[in-house]
């Protein structure tokens, strides 16, 4: 059994590195925590955290911490920029480490996926799906079935952030203007239609059928 | 039954927003949608959206886009400040409308909270649970048990936001210092060990002995 007070980093302990911290806490992981917030340090030293002050993206910091021998370290930097640059450093100097990253959005991660990461999180997607899982339920959705809905559609869209993220390489890649933002809505949106197509039942026989 | 097409307005589709309408798009029901965003709101138009161009805290775009007998509003714009405005306008002119409200953090989810408003989004709390359900899973945790757990997480931690707000009017409210910030987490770490100790099997046990 891993000891798992130095198994897990968190880098930034923000709103987004707060709530992970509390969660895992809750549930018997506790965290060694990199923060550069001096006075959040010192309390949280008295909590009984395990906990190093400065800029987690310093190499000699993250040895210190113990990035060398942990399982893996969750990236939650507030300034998306400093937590792009920790992945670098990491990947770099801590290759045996698993990221777990918060990416600010879509084009964020599309960045990381660039960098071969693979456990991202863009950090308003899941509260905007909930929210949309209790209009459901308010306009006489079943709570239930909203939810699978819910979980559903972020498994789906997060299969189509690595689809689009490949396909963006076919472009020119530098240029990031408001009409590629308007086609990549397009691009989403049809392909929710397809989504919802093939959660019917009615496409779900046709499919069915053709397999029998 | 509701015209679903004319009871729901989404006010603000940048990431937040569109990844909402969207998520409710694929599930049938077509929003209503305000946008400062010329070009956005062209496109949308062409995907058979109905789109509102403006500055959504002005009434009477809002009376144009149905606001009067719409069910349901979801407030969603980017900037903190302009969404808050658009509570205050909606809540004085059409009170009739659910708001269903972004928030960016606890501060912002604490002052509407005092606008008299429920249902409250932080934008990053849901994703900060779920890359944590995910760090679960790899340190061997089930994964349908740790998403069970981050659900409660949630549900208690927005208990704990509403009672939180409402012990923070006995102290001076206007001061909103890092001390404050520090003092409120010391008060989630001491809540959620109360949470992790009633959850645990033990606990609860002795509860159930003391009620027999």
């Amino acid at each position: 059994m891993i000891d798992e007070q130095q198994g897990v980093i968190i880098a930034g302990f923000g709103h987004f590195g707060s709530t992970v911290g509390r969660f895992l806490r809750a549930n018997g992981v506790k965290a060694t925590i990199l923060d550069n917030d001096s006075d959040r340090v010192d309390l949280l030293r008295k909590m009984g955290f395990k906990v190093f002050y400065g800029d987690a993206t310093r190499v000699d910091l993250l040895e210190s911490a113990g990035a060398g021998r942990a399982r893996l370290l969750i990236s939650a930097i507030d300034d998306p920029e400093r937590n792009m640059e920790l992945a670098d450093v990491v990947k770099k100097h801590f290759p045996q480490l698993k990221i777990f990253m918060r990416a600010k959005n879509r084009y964020d991660a599309y960045e990381l996926i660039d960098k071969g990461l693979s456990h991202i999180y863009r950090e308003s997607l899941h509260s905007s799906v909930y929210l949309g899982v209790d209009v459901l339920h308010e306009l006489g959705h079943r709570k239930y079935t909203a939810t699978r809905k819910a979980m559903d559609f972020i498994r789906y869209d997060q299969e189509a952030l690595e689809k689009l993220s490949r396909e963006r390489h076919e472009k020119d890649r530098y240029i990031l203007s408001v009409k590629n933002e308007i086609e990549l809505q397009e691009r989403l949106l049809s392909e929710d239609q397809l989504f919802a197509d093939l959660r019917s039942d009615t496409a779900w026989d046709g499919e069915r059928r053709k397999e029998d």
